[in-house]
């Protein structure tokens, strides 16, 4: 006799949890073959052990026997063009029963596809009452997930590099933890919102974790096959300069043969071990990492050595455009970080092998809550390019401020590179499929209970995932999906998660750093306001901010340059104060603090108003949250209480540190009176 | 057989190497008694290993053997009155002798008195050609050293709190070093400029270190043994919460029985292991330490409590006067850091037991380049103290920077509490036979190959310990001699050395935070600029620097009245902006960056021109350092070169940060033309 295993706690199940279990039709039909059958199977045994289904039915079947019970061939060849991921979907009301009953049937374009139908149907995703057939396919090939999870726990940055919700999920005391039930959970919850791969480690490589790559293979093979179950790839973070660090190479150089052989033998015992295998991610020549700059060589020619060496069992490498110069002098204003990796990268399109993603970050600087677009995006027509954003919330308020984040990815994703109709960055990132990209994000989850710290911040993920499979789904309706499926369909309970969430971002950057202007935060760890904490350092970071103006300078007539990196009409809409919109001023401008904004306020009544206002938002949010006492587990209604207070007395801080700065600097007293110190 | 010790590296010598054994006379006799005599025997046995002594004789005696000897009674009673720790000393030349022989003999007035004595000889103290004899005895009674050194190595402060110097010499992976070679050379060394007391862990008392009370008193055991060979007495930091945390109990109240029963218990154990053990050093209710506040009572009942404990074995509490609020709101103005330690002590003079002594840090800040004296030192004429100074470089520089402290300390011991016959902070220290207090200071010393990572920072331990001797000791007399016992007479070594180092600690205020203004360190480790590091955070180190002007007004007539708590003519002197010192304008007045200083300058354009004129300064350093290639050895060259190489880059960022923030803050161009950023 097996023992019963111990019920899952109902945090491990996040949006899987009872409301998506209510989700599921009582009647169930799978008919499929393929290696994730039994994962569907097991799905269902699970959900049903969490509560009654709805009623109704679901058919799920595979292709090959949807074809063979004769369903309509104009929606099966149209699925069988959408390829393996995709899913078709039926709904119909069911005439035999009582209320509102209905038959669903989902068909899988492949193995996936069938899986991603089902998660749908779970997480009431699927189209109610709709007559037709709906095919489904992501529109992103690539849906990857960076964990920035180191083994050991380093002494400053903690185990996860800018993890705000614990320890690693995979690790622990330097080794893969022995019991690995949360992996499996945390599996289920990617597949569900359609993540397709994810990188295991951190991609600053340390010592320990180097050896993942070889003698610690065997922990990666765990992982894999844990991943595996969902339809998951796994890909590792390698250094560049693996060759010496674990090979005893003296060089790393990518023109060197015995390099290249050194990492044949590499991929070779790798995809031995874990046949579907993703690929390497690399970053390179950037904040002190190794890579072919050493040599002389370019970034194409550090790529193409790792892709040659996983091409032949399909791997690929996804290459970090993260590049800058982290020693940068804070005197020399001719230098721009902005520009870095379009300098860097834009020469070499086209010089990437078919099997090197190159991983952009959707702004030019760092994840900012507020920074122009990266014109990297629009200038490697001929690369492939994965968008890279950034779930954990190291500068957006580290899962203690609320900070919902769907809405500022989506504004990122629609801007068009060109005219009107030019393909917008996610088009772009998406590719071809000749030539497929698509979404790269850094992970927000660790071993806290509530997985991502803050509990709320869960719809981070959730959204994520959402837009890397369709990034024109609005972010109010990804944050409703999220609630109801997390939640379930009680009205307080939406109204007030969608009041706290929805505006949630803009209500972090109202009390944050201005006009785009970005940083202004404590050097180091990234969180409470420091206006000046990166003024004066190599990092190339500055607001300049003097007893005059404030901003960075980066037209073409009189700055940088790097507004001239835009297609039109950004670059001249970027180039003239006149049409620059406001909350991007002082990223492209440098102007005076009586500089009037479009909104009719000057520069200095701007961050004067706009933190006091920010910080008055913030003292609403707790009274609204208090309403949902017993409406939400109590443990989890605590510890969002104790965030907002932190939130509140953190919020504070910038609103007043910064409105102190810039009286002090400005000289100019604020219009309303409030005080400053 | 045993096997020939290994020799003792040079550099583990210091001022005790090669030099200081020339010193020593080749003919000896030594005739006395006690415990330090088998020390004598074995320094003298080691120092002729090293060199050949001088021409001549030294004649070691005890008091008694002095007496039966018949030499002169008046002397014998000088010595006698003076204490154990005094010594008497004659010199003569050696009329049978040829050359400058000369006799010298060294009278104990104690077993101490004749250690210090034989190491005035060694180290060229003695003088030279008195024809009459002269008795020496410490101006100081407490002479103490506090080690900040913690036996784990905290994540992000390292081993040694505020330790630039290594690791610890004491302890190593979390308890005590098996060897403890390099301990007995320290104690050595720190017993020939006369330190009679050791504190062996850091005031900010850790779990592991609290245990050094209890489980691990045989490491004290350990350290009092090899220090006591050298008449120094060991201390130990304790936290105030021990019954708490080592006993179990649930309060550390003063006032509560079973927690004085604890500490009685605590002190008998530890006495019955260590009868001379020295006592406790308490940080307490300070930076998050635990302390009486936290059960509503005071200071005086805090140190009474463990007074009475220790009382019965004659042993002392050194009790921290570095009491201030480091929560404190930024936006509050009348709040002032530099009040707070007189604001607690003050009014708590007489109350505490006759072997409490409140260690008084010798500024009312921390440790500052440039700061005030403080106020408590003037304030507690019923209460011992003992002023505390900072060997290591914690705000001057971190061992990276050159810094001879020596002037600095003088200054503020020089300073008289009131007219100018009024005794002096070193007076006011020094206490009275009834009532002794002291010098403590805290290491500068950690494993580091040089004892004090840079080498020429063993110059501040050296002066230390001969200003807690006697503190009317010249710093440059001090250099001389530290030079010539570590160094040799070598004139080209002694010049380069003093011109290096003399005017080393105004050289790294002309180019560090100006006027007494303090800080702009970068927060946490303090070093390098950073104008706004500490200026909206909670410690209580604020500049108010804004576009009209800068500085705390501390004076009674608008600011925190702290100017106020000196005796005249100080408060007057410090009130008006006409007769403070500009070394200390921005310590004691907020003014215009037009207010023209004594000196002739704008304030604005003396931060300016000194910050201008000491960069240009340290880029002398270097090319005078590199005439004593070959004169000094190669490797204390070398470490010396490279930080000169860190001490130029370090000053070129303070004077291109400072001068730019002043100058985007002010808007005023520097007069002399010189660049800004």
């Amino acid at each position: 006799m097996t023992p019963t295993p111990a019920p899952v706690p109902w945090t491990d199940l996040a949006w899987l949890g009872e409301h998506a279990a209510t989700h599921l039709p009582q009647q169930l039909r799978l008919r499929a073959d393929g290696p994730l059958v039994a994962t569907i199977d097991a799905e269902i045994d699970r959900l049903r052990s969490l509560a009654d289904g709805a009623p109704g039915s679901l058919d799920l079947l595979d292709l090959p026997r949807a074809r063979k019970a004769g369903m309509g061939a104009t929606v099966l060849d149209e699925l069988a063009a959408a390829g393996e991921e995709a899913y078709a979907l039926h709904t119909e009301r069911d005439a035999d029963a009582d209320g509102d009953a209905e038959r669903l049937t989902v068909i899988g374009g492949g193995d996936r596809g069938l899986l991603y139908g089902f998660y749908a149907v779970v997480l009431g995703l699927a189209p109610t009452q709709s007559a037709d057939w709906v095919v489904r396919s992501p529109q992103h090939s690539i849906r990857m997930l960076d964990h920035w999870d180191n083994m050991s726990v380093h002494p400053v940055t903690g185990q996860v590099e800018r993890g705000y919700a614990g320890g690693s999920l995979f690790y622990e005391d330097g080794e893969l933890r022995e019991d690995l039930t949360r992996v499996a959970h945390y599996a289920r919850l990617l597949a569900s919102v359609g993540i397709n791969r994810v990188a295991i480690n951190n991609v600053n490589v340390h010592a320990r974790e180097a050896t993942l790559l070889t003698e610690r293979l065997d922990s990666v093979v765990r992982l894999a096959e844990l991943f595996r179950a969902q339809g998951i790839t796994v890909l590792l973070s390698v250094s560049f300069a693996s060759p010496i660090i674990l090979g005893g190479l003296t060089t790393s150089d990518p023109h060197d043969e015995t390099v290249q052989a050194w990492w044949r033998r590499a991929a070779d015992v790798v995809y031995a071990a874990i046949p579907d295998f993703g690929g390497f991610v690399v970053k390179a020549d950037s904040e002190g990492q190794p890579g072919p700059f050493a040599y002389g060589r370019d970034h194409a020619d550090g790529a193409n050595l790792l892709a040659r060496a996983l091409a032949p069992h399909s791997g690929e490498v996804f290459w970090r455009a993260f590049v800058y110069d982290h020693r940068q002098d804070w005197r020399d204003r001719s230098t721009d970080r902005a520009r870095a990796a379009h300098d860097h990268f834009a020469p070499l399109d086209g010089q990437f092998d078919d099997n090197v993603v190159v991983q952009v970050k959707h702004g030019p600087m760092d994840f900012q809550t507020r920074e122009a677009v990266s014109p990297v995006v629009g200038a490697m027509p001929a690369t492939r390019l994965a968008v890279e954003l950034q779930v954990t919330q190291e500068y957006t308020g580290q899962q203690k401020h609320l900070c919902y984040l769907a809405p500022w990815w989506s504004e990122n994703l629609r801007f068009p590179f060109g005219e009107r109709d030019a393909p917008t960055m996610a088009q772009i990132a998406a590719g071809s499929a000749e030539r497929p990209g698509g979404l790269v994000a850094v992970s927000n989850v660790g071993d806290d209970e509530f997985w991502t710290g803050h509990p709320l911040a869960q719809s981070n993920l959730f959204a994520l995932g959402r837009l890397a499979w369709d990034s024109d789904i609005d972010a109010g309706t990804i944050l409703d999906e999220w609630i109801a499926a997390t939640f379930g369909p009680a009205q307080t309970v939406a109204d007030v998660l969608r009041e706290l969430l929805a505006d949630s971002w803009q209500l972090y950057e109202s009390y944050t750093a201005p006009l785009g202007v970005g940083f202004m935060v404590r050097p180091g760890h990234h969180y409470g306001p420091d206006v000046d904490g990166y003024e004066y350092t190599p990092w190339g970071t500055y607001h300049f901010a003097d007893r005059d103006g404030i901003g960075v300078d980066r037209t073409v007539a009189t700055g940088t340059g790097y507004a001239g990196l835009y297609p039109e009409p950004w670059a001249s809409v970027y180039e003239s104060v006149d049409t620059c919109p406001d909350e991007l001023l002082l990223f492209f401008h440098h102007v005076p603090y009586t500089h009037r904004l479009h909104s009719g306020k000057t520069v200095i009544q701007h961050i004067y108003d706009s933190r006091a206002d920010g910080y008055e938002q913030v003292l609403q949010l707790r009274p609204r949250w208090q309403q949902l006492v017993g409406a939400v587990p109590d443990a989890l209604h605590e510890r969002v209480t104790t965030l907002l207070l932190e939130q509140e007395r953190s919020a504070e801080e910038w609103r007043d540190q910064l409105r102190t700065y810039f009286h002090r600097a400005s000289g100019i007293a604020d219009e309303t009176g409030r005080p400053t110190y």
